[in-house]
C-alpha cells in the first residue's frame, strides 16, 4: 500500500487530560477515554465511506468489542488515541484503536487501551438508508480472511444479544438506599438523567456514540463506588451493541446495578433508554446495554478487595451466575492469550 | 394516583460533582445546583404538556420561590435532583425540586434544597403563543386548593415585580476599586459578560433559566468573595421572576452589588441585561434580578463574621434599609416555621 | 536526524468541529483555532523541555507571531493541528504550527492557519524560576541561523511591547450604545467577563495561553459585529506578547475597541486585564494585549465592505494612523511575500 493510501486510512487524536476528565484522585475516568476512542472511530470511517461517488454519507457506531483498560491514566498527561481501518464488509467498517498515555514531565509511555469498532454509513439524504462501503486494499488474503471471520463473529453476537434485550423489560428503579441493607443489588443501583444538546450530537443531530458511553461509564461509577465505598477504576468493558440511534432533544436515562462481584472485581449492568421530549408518540426505548467492570484501588493504586455481593432475589442470581460465567469465560481468554504470547 | 401515572409527574436526575462545579476550596456553587434544578424542571413540564394532541410545545422559566440552601455540597458528591409538578393552572405548572447529596464513599445523605419553579409552555411554530397545560389529578380537593393559593400568590407577586423593574434605571458601572475604599458598595460591585452559545440553550435557541441563574449565582460570589476575602458560599436566593426570554447570540451582562449585609451575611442584587449581538432593531433590555444571600466560612466549614458595610449615598442607605427589611422578614419566617415544627 | 528523534519534536491534534466551536452561520470562531494551535505547542514544547535531568518544568506561552486566517473552518469539518520545535534559545523554545481543516464528507482539505509561538519553561518547584531549554539538532547551520535571526527580532520586539503597555492606563469604560452614535469606536466598545475555573488552567493553575487567546477573539468578534451587524470572520492576528501570568479564580477582564477601518477589513485592540479575587496584596495587572482583524461577509462567504469608522477624539484618530501604518506594512508584506512565490 502507497503511503498516500495508508495515510486516509489512519488517524490520530491527542489532547491533554483537564480536571473534568477525572475522579477525585485524579484517574480519568473510563467514559473519558471511550469517548475519545469513537471521535477517532467516526472521523475515520466517516472520511473512508465518502471516499467514493454516490450519496453523503456519516458513519453511525455499531459495536463496540470487548475493551480492557490495562493501565490507569492521569490528570495532566496526554492521551494519544491512533485508529485505522481493519477490515470493511459491504455495509460496514472495522475500525482499530490505540491508546498510550504520555507524561510530558517524565517522558513515560503507556499502552492504556486497544479496541475495535464497527460503524455503519448512512445516507445523509435518508437517515435510515445504509449506504455501501468502498473495499480496502489488504497486506494479504490472510489477513482478509481473519477480518472476515471477525466480522461473522461480530455480526452473530450482535443478532443474539438483540434477542436477549427484547426480554428485558423491568425498568431499574431509582435507589432505595433508605430501605436496602448495603452490599445489596438495590442499595448501590443508580440512574443518570440527561438531556441530549447539541454537543451531544454528529452534525446529523444524532447522539455520538462515544457520548452515550461516557454516561454509561459515569453511571458505572457511581454503581461502584456505592458498593466499595473506596476509589474505583474501569477495567474493562464487555461489547456494547448499538440497537437504535438516540436523537437531539430525547430525555437519555443510563441505568446501572450490579450483577456479580468477584473477590477483585465487579460487573455492573448499563441500560441506556432514550425518550423524545417532545414527540409524545414515540415512546421510550432501549437503545443500548452493556457490562462494565471496575475494580477497587486503595490511596497508592492497589488492588483492594471487593465487598461479596448478597444476593435478594431470584432473578438476582440468576445474574450473577450469568455474570460469574462472563467473568470464567474472560479469565479463561486471557490466560489462553499470555501462554500463546509466551 | 396509580404509580404509572405518577411516574409521569415525577423524574430524578443526578450527577457527580465536578472540579469545575466548585470553588477552590471544593464547595459546590451554588448555580450549578440551581441550574441542574432547572434542568429537572424544564424537563418534567415540557413532557408534561406535550401529552395532549395539538401543538408542540417547550416550557421556559418563568418564575423560581426563595430557596435555602441548607447544606453545602462538594466535588466528588454525588447530586439526586427529584421533581415532580404539584399544580397546574390553564397556563402555567408548578414543579416541586428536592435536591440531596450523598458522599458516596461514606454514605451520608443530606437534603441540601428544596425549591418550587413555575414554568409557561410556549407553542413550537410560534415562540410567542402561551399553549394550554393539560391539567394534572390531584389526590384531593385540599391538595388543588393549596396550588391553587400558591399559583395566586405569585402571579400577584410577578405583577410587582414588573412594576419594580420598570423603575430601575441605573446600570450598575464596573468596579473601581483603585479609588474605591474596601467595604463600600463601589469596591466590590462586579459583572460578567458572556456571549450565549449553543450549549446554553434549549432546542429553540433560548437560553436555559438554569444557565441564567448560574451566571448570577457566580457574580454574586465575586461579589461576596470581594468583600470578605475569605471563602463563600450562597445560602439562599429570594424569589426570582424571569421577565423576558434572551436568545442566542446575546451578550448578556451579569451585575452584583451589596445591598444590606448583617453580621453573618451578606445580599447581593443581581441584574441580567440582554443585548442582541446584530438584531438592530432591538435594544439592551432588563431580561432578569434577583437578589442572593452569601455567608463567609472558615476552613473548616465555620461561619465568620462579614465585615459591615460602609454606604457612601442616599440610595445605598435607602437599598440598605429595604435589604434589612428583607432580611428581618425572612428571619421571622424561619422562626415561624421552627416553631411550627416542633 | 533519526526517525525515532524527530518523533519527539512533532505532534498531531485532531478534533470534529462542534456547534460550540462555531458561531451562528457555521463558521468556526478563529479562537477556538488558536485555542487548539496553542494545545498542541504547549504539549510540544513541555515534553521537549523535559527531556533531560534536573528540575521537572512546564512551558508557558510568551508570544505568538503574526497569524493569518487563510480559510473559513466549518461545523463538522475535521480540524488537524500538527506543530514541530524549530527552534531553541537557552530559555525558549520556538514551535511552528500549521492547521488543516478536512471535510470528511467530500474529501476537500484546505490550509487554514499557519502559526510561531514561543514558549519559555518554568521550574515545577518554583514558578518564578525559568528552567534551561535543552538544544535540538538542525538540519544545517543555515537552519539555526535562520532560527537565530527569528529569535533576535521577536524579542527585541517584546521588549518594544512592554515599553507600550507601560503607557496605557485608560481602562476601556463599559459600552454606552444609547447615548452613542453607531459607527463611533464607543458604539461598538465591548468587554467579557469571565471567572477563571479549573478547566481553563494547566496542572499548575495558570491559564492557558489558548483560553485567554479565545477569549480575546470572542471579544474581538463581538466588535466587529456591533460595527457591521453581518457575519464577521477573523481575519488575522497581529503578534501577541503574554507579559503575565493568569491565576486560576482569577477574574479576568477583556475589552475589545475598533482603532482603525479600512474598506475591507477592521482592526480591532484588545487587552486582557486579570484582578485576583481574594490575594489582598495583588492588585488589577494588564496581562496581555493585541489587535485583531476581522472582515465581513455576506450569506455566500463573499467579503463585505466594512462601514468607516467615526473618529470623536483626538486619542482616537492618533490609534487610528497607528493602525492605517499597521494595515499598509502589512498589505506590503503580503504584496512582497506574493512576489517572491511567483
Amino acid at each position: 500500500m502507497s503511503e498516500a493510501k495508508s495515510a486516509a486510512f489512519s488517524i490520530q487524536i491527542c489532547r491533554i487530560m483537564r480536571p473534568d476528565d477525572a475522579n477525585i484522585v485524579g484517574n480519568v475516568h473510563g467514559g473519558t477515554i471511550l469517548k475519545m476512542i469513537e471521535e477517532a472511530g467516526v472521523i475515520i470511517s466517516t472520511r473512508h465511506c465518502n471516499t467514493q461517488p454516490g450519496d453523503r454519507c456519516v458513519a453511525a457506531l455499531a459495536r463496540v468489542e470487548r475493551t480492557d483498560f490495562l493501565h490507569p491514566m492521569f490528570i495532566g498527561e496526554v492521551a494519544h488515541v491512533s485508529a485505522e481501518i481493519t477490515y470493511t464488509s459491504k455495509h460496514s467498517v472495522e475500525v482499530q484503536v490505540n491508546v498510550m498515555s504520555e507524561n510530558i514531565l517524565t517522558g513515560a509511555k503507556k499502552v492504556t487501551n486497544k479496541a475495535t469498532l464497527w460503524y455503519v454509513p448512512f445516507s445523509l439524504q435518508n437517515m435510515d438508508k445504509v449506504t455501501e462501503v468502498p473495499p480496502i486494499e489488504y497486506a494479504s488474503p490472510e489477513q482478509e480472511e481473519e477480518g472476515k471471520k471477525r466480522y461473522e463473529a461480530q455480526k452473530m453476537e450482535r443478532l443474539e444479544t438483540k434477542e436477549r434485550n427484547g426480554e428485558m423489560i423491568m425498568p431499574v428503579l431509582s435507589p432505595d438506599r433508605q430501605t436496602k441493607e448495603p452490599y445489596t443489588v438495590g442499595f448501590s443501583q443508580s440512574s443518570l438523567i440527561h438531556l441530549v444538546g447539541p454537543s451531544d450530537c454528529t452534525l446529523h443531530s444524532f447522539v455520538h456514540g462515544g457520548v452515550t458511553m461516557k454516561l454509561m461509564d459515569e453511571v458505572a461509577g457511581i454503581v461502584a463506588a456505592r458498593h466499595c465505598k473506596t476509589n474505583i477504576v474501569t477495567a474493562s468493558v464487555d461489547a456494547i451493541n448499538f440497537h437504535r440511534k438516540i436523537k437531539i432533544g430525547c430525555v437519555v436515562t443510563v441505568s446501572g446495578r450490579l450483577t456479580f462481584a468477584s473477590n477483585k472485581s465487579m460487573e455492573i449492568e448499563v441500560f441506556v433508554d432514550a425518550n423524545p421530549l417532545v414527540q409524545p408518540g414515540e415512546g421510550k426505548y432501549r437503545a443500548v446495554t452493556a457490562f462494565f467492570t471496575y475494580i477497587s484501588l486503595d490511596k497508592e493504586g492497589k488492588s483492594l478487595p471487593v465487598p461479596p455481593l448478597k444476593l435478594e432475589t431470584e432473578e438476582e442470581q440468576k445474574r450473577f451466575e450469568e455474570g460469574k460465567a462472563r467473568y470464567l469465560q474472560n479469565k479463561a481468554k486471557r490466560l489462553a492469550e499470555k501462554e500463546r504470547q509466551q
